[in-house]
């Protein structure tokens, strides 16, 4: 049994305490630690049957009972709370992204080359089932070599001005899922970015320095090349689509819906909107995801997602923003890292 | 160049206008005959280059360049004109059903033995491009051996109930098109049948002795069983669907539709109505059906839909009546022919 | 917390296990029992924090601190715990069917008057995403005066000789769940039906005296018709389909897949087969179903499936029966109760 | 009837001969001309009635009989017969592209300035019934302002490289239609265009100069995104697939099958693949942009895809392959005209 304590007992935190306790089998959360620990959190935790509550993160650093950590905090704290953990000699469950300073991440991985911990970055959804089936089917060699990669990734509403505002853009808030998503079903990396975005969804998004629709071109390292389109809303709900086309044949995948009926009236033929939104989309991913990284800890191999992996989607975010501020395609080469 | 004159103005007789003269490239048009010819009907046959218009048939059967006739007059007509044709040396294609009167299909059943004109009947449906890719996937060993065959027909309003009074009833009006498929998609005969049907849709159509919605289950001599559903009125409209299921796997055929488009809105995901009925629907399958009787004859190979398989559905069709008289199920042998 | 005792540990009891440890948060199990108890039963019961095992389960009878039971023993058990669990005081969940002999269904049902436990029927499939987003369409009016109901219901796989000689045949072993969906569905009960069936899948059923091929026509009480279409055997796996049609449109239910793939390649366009069996379509049910139970409990309200309820399926299946032996149209009034 | 000649006895100009002789009512075509005229293209010719043939089109030209030719000839040819028919006072219909010589198109313009003949462009999967659903349902304002237009389209065989070398480029070739399908399905002109391409399919296209693979974004003048993929050769046939994304919806078109057959079997759930290639797909729509022609002619109306409209996707192309060449975005106003 791996004991897990949980740092932030926000949304993500909430997230992953639901999908440990019900969904991984070889683990337990034993304890969570948030800055604003309230009796309201204490009696959510409890219902997981978690009785251990911190306000200050350390007191999980320093109980040697714990074998790992989620970091589940505000992302500007990830890569700090991430050293000391791997100096605890903690195994590491990083929600993404790592960081937006490339520094921290630079000290981040300065430090895992110095421990034996497992380091993985919550990328949830290359633990989907409909993407994971265009991975296997590609890995398979199904459709052949791979030419085209299309995602399309669609919010269904529009974050607050406040939140847009504190995000790190779009590309980075936002899109950073769907640049790992081409390099995971693609299977390689990205050379270069082409990005063209708009407000068009709400004006004040511009007026904060940000964009709510864009698409994306990506050169891949090996020929083939990536596209993703991206809106901040979409009225129908959470569309979360993708597509990769090859010599040998194309495998898509539609989204998920609550159910396959199909009302037919005089009005027409009716079926489900998409599932709502990321919770109701993708909880089995993240309860998946950490039974993987609890499974890479008990075996010792690799874990599914690891610190470079989580490092490619920024620095693409980085590029596709220069991209989009100078209207130019831009090389990953040329971030410096 | 096959010379066929049309008996018949009506509904059916000028869809075989529009089929013959837009798409059987081997046949052409040169008379048509109705008893209520007119300036009207005149003006119409024109438009197709057809300048021979007669009020009696009898003008077409006694033309010695007319190879072939095509009998769309009204149902009562069918046998009588078939015979007389049949004696002209006329090869004949006839819409279904033959005759309500089983007499009258023994006659002219007796009549084609003397003679070696085709004689084709008018279930277009088999030429459906849906209902032949059943066809072809069960005749070439997909599904395996058949066990189960099931037919959805329903159609988008009911009819009059004038035209329900000298309608034959449900089953021979209706019904007759899906006993034929199920024969069709099967390759195989019916040995008993059991018929449930009620008039809901129409109270008013149970006043005058018929139904207008019904299953209907089929005893097949190979030991499957069909089973169809009905109604004279599915306000999304005309619903024709169909399945085969087998020791091998399973095919069926959804409806088709004016576009593949998918409208997603706040209010749902909506696809297209099916093509409205049955001119929208199986246009394409009354010219096939013609083209495939020019062609027999031509080079005098068997009609796609002889004298025997159109008798068929009509005895099916007796017995259904017969089985939801008395609520039991009929053996086709019971029906005497 | 509702304090659960599973009486049970075969197939069906470790189901229920896994649903309500993992997903029903009000209630808990707190003893099985099983008359073959042994050290696996006991270390699989540990991993979901079960640690009271009984071979005999009068103890769990007997435990006043046990407000539940969940009767998962084999069918012909049932009834006489059934009585024994509401003589003590126990609400209880009872598998289907509840018996296979109409008598021991009256006696419970007689017991029930007596006491004021509740008592749920296990049909799991009403409680199905599919199956409840057609009966809300229906409830709704969305579809108008239910005219027909269709449920296919195909498994994977035909059952073991062994098992088809004690399953009580077909209709009361795989159809019973599908007079139940044609109930539900359609919110009335049954008059009458008709059978027609075959052993076309296996020879060897036929000769102990089964069959793995159906269809079921079923006149409820309202006048509107339901059809059934089942096989034991599916070799695409298992098809779960349902369609219920009425004045103002009909809604269907297709089978649910693993993902929502699709590879086209030179051979084809591809898609997922149905989800595989029992366990993967319809684990979610199972959960819900003693969710629903044990809220009924705690609120002290009707539950979803009673003894009525199921009683219903079970005459049906004697009524299809009979009119299999007999070939005619069966009334469910014939069946002595 | 209008009476119309041919000019171009190539694959498209027979195209054209079986849409106008079948389809478009009130239209005849009365003679063909072509450089290589001979006794296989008269005998063609007859077939449809057409017994006028021509090695010279002035032959044509000259026919105070004909109201209108169709420019079916070699693309370099278009624009200075368009002048000749222009200045001969016929109506023209002309393939596309009008002219890869951006100063012909000039000429051409400059002739249409004098005259009152009416000019429509071959850009004939305007008329495609998916498509126009989706136009119908952006000028009906059901998916509110345009934000995303995605189309997809693919070849199922890459051309020879000999056809390669005299394209003129994909962009100018294939793609010239999907510049103008963004067009008419957003109903907005390009503003600037950024092109991504490489040749995946076959390396000898690299050779020649070309590419068979591109993604390219195309800003519009309204500030909503274009996005185009394209392949030379989907080895599951013609994938012709358009979306277009907004404030209240999306609308996407799938492409058309043969059937809508679906087969199961232990190996799969198994559908159609698309109809081959352009003309299985694209017939309707040959045809139907004529009787749009002729209407227009008739009527004196404008005519649906006018000189203007032929003349945009020419400019996307150009500025395409310059986007291509420089690596970088490239505005329409750049392209000299």
């Amino acid at each position: 049994m791996i004991k897990i304590g949980i740092i932030g007992a926000g949304r993500i935190g909430r997230v992953h305490m639901e999908g440990v306790t019900t969904g991984v089998k070889n683990a337990t959360v034993v304890a969570i630690a948030d800055p604003f620990m309230n009796d309201d959190i204490k009696k959510w935790a409890a219902e997981y049957g978690v009785k251990t509550c911190y306000s200050d993160y350390h007191n999980i650093l320093d109980d040697p009972n714990i074998d790992a950590v989620m970091i589940c905090s505000s992302t500007d704290t990830h890569a700090d709370i991430a050293i000391e953990a791997i100096r605890a000699h903690k195994h590491v469950f990083c929600e993404k992204p790592i960081s937006q300073d490339l520094g921290k991440i630079k000290a981040v991985m300065e430090e895992l080359k110095k421990s034996d911990v497992k380091f993985q970055v919550g990328f949830n959804r290359r633990f989907d089932h409909n993407f994971q089936a265009i991975r296997d089917a590609v890995e398979a060699g199904k459709i052949g070599d791979v030419h085209l990669i299309r995602v399309t990734a669609r919010d269904p509403e529009a974050p607050s001005i406040d939140y847009v505002k504190s995000s790190g853009g779009m590309f980075l808030d936002m899109t950073i899922h769907d640049f790992d998503m081409v390099c995971f079903l693609s299977g390689c990396k990205v050379k270069e970015v082409y990005a063209a975005g708009a407000a068009l969804v709400n004006p004040d998004i511009a007026k904060v320095g940000d964009i709510d629709t864009a698409v994306i071109t990506l050169k891949m390292e090996n020929g083939s090349i990536g596209v993703i389109d991206n809106s901040r809303q979409a009225v129908y709900g959470y569309d979360q689509r993708a597509e990769v086309f090859g010599s040998k044949g194309q495998i898509n995948v539609a989204n998920d819906t609550p159910s396959t009926a199909v009302l037919s009236t005089a009005d027409g033929v009716i079926s489900d909107k998409p599932l709502y939104f990321f919770l109701e989309r993708y909880m089995a991913s993240f309860t998946k995801e950490v039974a993987e990284f609890t499974k890479a800890i008990e075996n010792n191999t690799k874990v599914p997602v690891d610190v470079e992996e989580g490092l490619q989607p920024i620095l693409i975010a980085i590029a596709a923003k220069k991209s989009l501020d100078e209207n130019r395609p831009v090389k990953i080469s040329e971030i410096k890292f």
